[in-house]
């Protein structure tokens, strides 16, 4: 069976043709390095937002987290600061970020059954370059982003569009962590499948929009065959 | 108003005398920084569990956490080691832990409103040290405990118990953050308040039987003339 028909198949049925896979909290395991970095970075400028906060808006950009934590004055005030110590803050711990179990098998399967494959991550380059080496990425995804990729971040669409023009376009659904990547699928009308990988409560993910949730990547393997969970006309 | 008057009073109305408050995670912030150091501690020994998962066992005892987290096996063979290496990188943590906007003002409410106030923490005495002195513990509590006054940790319900005994029982309201918490107070048939401070979601909060559920703990001051919020028999 080659990916080809597989893909023409599913296309006759109305089914998906494409995987967005977001990265950071979904395939490695960053979020709680990313809150740590954050609310190293806050102090710096004075500022002490609870960690739990800081949790809640990892996966939305650097450029509206730190209005969404602290509010506008500290972003006006210190944004740009902040959104400096914090990648000095993360640096260092970007060698102890692991890929989450299974995901690099999830994308070789994935892969096999003939979705195309994109990987967006809104991460800095340098980040991302190392995401990839985890995941073996270059080999297996047919594109991936960058934060330089897209001009608006989560929950704007823009990153997810711009993930989805390398491929052009298609019938995607969109894998994510966090509450930001369901509200950014469906403002572009696509189901989104969340794992609890990011530390998002199942609740907050359906409330967000999810059409499903999972435990861990794995268990995303054995719905591949019946994708998609949603209708596939905008919501 | 005498706060002695004020206790008889609620005595009489068959109301709450006893406020029993969780530290780690519901005063001072350090579920991401735990979380964060227990992942460290696992690594030490080749395992590498999803920091999302540590963190939902944030709250649990340490000699619960490693074999809820990765099994019974890796708790026998490296349960201490990975006990031993937590303390290691949680110790370089422990000043930048911060008590929560409102902590003392609410122990400080609480304790004018007439209650009594106990601090139930299961850190170890050093940490635990340090936040009697972020949170004017000592001179605002009646009294506090450390992991070394029970035998059992949470969700036993032994810390609890050994924290209402050290102000001679009473009718007490637990105020935690964690599922474990909740499930603890439960078990003795005492209401529990959660907050959202360490980074439990609502839902999470209330299945494991929270009776409310605050944002912060500056919320749950408004509540202090109302308590209980549950019967005051055990369920």
């Amino acid at each position: 069976m080659s990916s080809h028909g597989t893909r023409a198949d599913r296309g006759a049925r109305g089914e998906r043709d494409t995987v967005v896979f977001d990265v950071d909290g979904t395939l490695v395991d960053t979020n709680y390095h990313h809150a740590l970095a954050w609310f190293r970075a806050f102090r710096r400028v004075g500022v002490t937002p609870p960690v739990w906060r800081i949790h809640r808006a990892i996966g939305m950009g650097g450029d509206q987290l730190v209005g969404a934590v602290a509010g506008r004055e500290v972003e006006e005030v210190h944004g740009d600061v902040v959104r400096a110590a914090w990648a000095e803050e993360f640096a260092p711990m970007l060698d102890e970020v692991p890929a989450f179990a299974g995901a690099r098998e999830l994308l070789t399967e994935t892969r096999a059954r003939g979705y195309r494959l994109v990987l967006a991550s809104s991460g800095k380059p340098e980040h991302v370059d190392r995401y990839l080496d985890l995941l073996d990425g270059r080999s297996l995804a047919d594109a991936w982003t960058t934060a330089e990729d897209a001009e608006r971040t989560k929950p704007a669409p823009d990153l997810v569009a711009a993930a989805l023009e390398r491929v052009d376009g298609g019938r995607a659904v969109v894998v994510g962590d966090s509450v930001w990547d369901c509200l950014a699928a469906r403002r572009l009308g696509l189901p989104a499948l969340a794992v609890r990988t990011g530390g998002f409560s199942a609740d907050e993910l359906v409330g967000a929009g999810a059409d499903a949730v999972y435990e861990a990547l794995p268990d995303i393997g054995a719905d591949l065959d019946r994708l998609p969970l949603a209708p596939a006309h905008p919501r």
